[in-house]
């Protein structure tokens, strides 16, 4: 590997908790070279990660931080707005697109990536899940590749991808999220960050906890493998060390397992498809593997996933939208954890009927968090 | 798959529990055809079976047996005498050999058969235990195939297989056999041959129940896998539904679980690359995956069979004639359970040195048979 030339990375979202734990990654290997970075918000930790990593070129994609920013940088890397972001990505040196950002920022920037015929290691859940459709069909098309980054989907891919057999049931586990066992009077923010088993974001921690972050994976998962969702299923797993597993029609069924640790499924996403060297080995010597149920009746906004999932069209983006909006407002303590539910619900019933493009999908997406905002308020 | 034409099979051992086994699997498929079986002593079973199937040919692997038997059939199959075997596997016509078989009297048929480059499918372990060089050495040279039908190691050969990252560790699981959590005293055959988990033969029940089987499964996976001792491990696993896990040098482990039915891996290898419709799916609703150490000290037996495995040259075929006596000692109540490792230990410190190969390997399991038998005596 060390004789190949780097592979140059566009690393989208490097203040985040993806965006970190890529770095870590891709630092400690000769085999990549981040050529461009982006970030929102976090300007100062993205100063330090330029000033570390002397990127080609930096974005960012929050206007008002873009604005303060610009005046105060300096050193060999090129600070660019955020309307820029696409054609960072999308730069003919760029082998891989590291999509770490969150939110639906990164859906066109990934479109047009996809559009060049690059890989796109995605971690970023949204783009998929309001626009699979459009991003599996330009992948198809140009010769874009789709790399799951996410453990559950990237446990499946590696099932699915080398197999001989195709895939007649996929798994996808689910740790239950911070409230599980809780009662549900009394649910703070403080509590649900708190949550034990992955090292994640604060709004990923919050949809974790409400089932949302699920019902995403499985909506991501049909897109990503082609699979309807009867045939997609959810488990309980609190233990969090089998990540994704698939059946075939011997019955049969090929698992994949690892250590709760993010920088696995990066490192693989990056090196595909080999497997580099890492430290993280599970001990099997004592080892509980209790797989349950998922109890989708205790979780509103899993439910209304799939819902919105099974509907297709627009409806995906509004759910996001709503969930963002509703999150945002639980993280702020201006609502209780049980009204996120509501909000999502209500917004997916008042849904606009329209057709189903890259244009309207972002539209469907702010004017659910609009009218989230306004049933908050 | 049904516009090719069938694959003709050489199904030897036919009337042992892998043999019963796979004549369901190949009489409910039209993609085989059984071109000709054998058996050993189970006369009155065989005939039945070739009656329903009508082979071309058959061959009764003891003497006494096939005398008896050629005066009494009749129809369009032809019986052979056991010195006939070796021609039926590597005849022309067959494209598959499944090694039903026990014990190392199908090692010169399966020798051949891969020296014509035949694909073997394999759930005889003794052949690869004791000759597990010289078997996948003619194989590779001529273009052979051996396809694992143990459980454990056909969920190894699956792991690895469809993963492009190098095996960097093995995992076998062991349900624990008959007697693991009862007490010693008194371990009667009638007590180990109620052992519930697997649907076996008497001679691998008390194998699993010594150790002995696990011993030889991590000799038959050094060899299949061409993997040091080092890395192959064994893990106690109670429900038998992981049945191997491979580890890659990320910490990531593929692995492999079906039911405990042999069907699932016998069809596997029959039908490789393809996976077949089966109907025994598991239900992972309620599903308690317990892994745990090995308790090799518990186990003698696997711990000589580890050594010998080590050692390496003719110990494994002194290992296999020695526990072969003593085993059927065990099971007609010559000598008490604990007498079997005894009797192994001995006959392995008392092995000749000699050259590794075909005509010694089977000299040292006649010998160790003989020496094994006289300390019985």
């Amino acid at each position: 590997m060390s004789e190949r030339p780097p592979k140059n990375i566009c690393l989208m979202g490097s203040t985040g908790s993806i965006g970190r734990q890529a770095i870590d990654v891709i630092t400690g290997s000769r085999n990549f070279r981040i050529v461009s970075m982006s970030a929102h918000s976090n300007t100062s930790l993205f100063t330090k990660q330029i000033k570390k990593i002397k990127p080609e070129t930096a974005c960012i994609t929050n206007s008002e931080a873009f604005k303060k920013y610009g005046r105060t940088t300096a050193g060999p890397t090129k600070i660019f707005p955020p309307e820029k972001l696409s054609a960072l990505c999308s730069d003919k040196k760029i082998d891989i697109v590291l999509a770490g950002s969150s939110g639906s920022s990164a859906l066109i920037p990934i479109l047009d990536a996809l559009s060049k015929g690059k890989t796109v290691a995605i971690a970023n859940k949204e783009p998929i899940v309001m626009a699979g459709d459009i991003l599996c069909a330009a992948a198809k098309k140009h010769g874009g590749k789709i790399l799951p980054v996410d453990s559950e989907h990237s446990a499946v891919f590696q099932c699915i991808e080398n197999s001989k057999a195709p895939a007649e049931k996929i798994y996808i586990t689910a740790s239950g999220g911070a409230i599980l066992g809780a009662g549900r009077k009394k649910i703070s923010p403080e509590f649900i960050l708190a949550h034990p088993v992955w090292k994640m974001g604060k709004k990923i921690t919050v949809d974790s906890s409400t089932g949302m972050n699920k019902g995403l994976e499985v909506i991501e998962a049909h897109h990503l493998f082609a699979m309807d969702f009867s045939k997609i299923k959810v488990l309980l797993h609190p233990k969090a060390l089998i990540h994704g597993m698939v059946e075939f029609a011997d019955g049969s069924v090929s698992a994949y397992l690892s250590a709760p640790d993010m920088r696995i499924p990066i490192s693989y996403a990056l090196n595909y498809p080999q497997k580099m060297k890492m430290r993280n080995f599970m001990d099997f010597s004592n080892m509980n593997l209790t797989l349950e149920k998922y109890p989708a009746e205790k979780f509103i906004c899993f439910k209304l996933a799939l819902e919105a999932g099974k509907k297709g069209g627009l409806y995906p983006a509004s759910l996001v939208g709503a969930n963002e909006t509703a999150v945002s407002a639980f993280l702020a303590k201006r609502i209780p954890f049980a009204r996120i539910a509501h909000i999502i619900k209500k917004t997916l019933s008042e849904t606009p009927d329209m057709r189903y493009n890259i244009p309207n999908v972002l539209r469907i997406e702010k004017w659910a968090k609009e009218y989230a905002e306004k049933l908050i308020k």
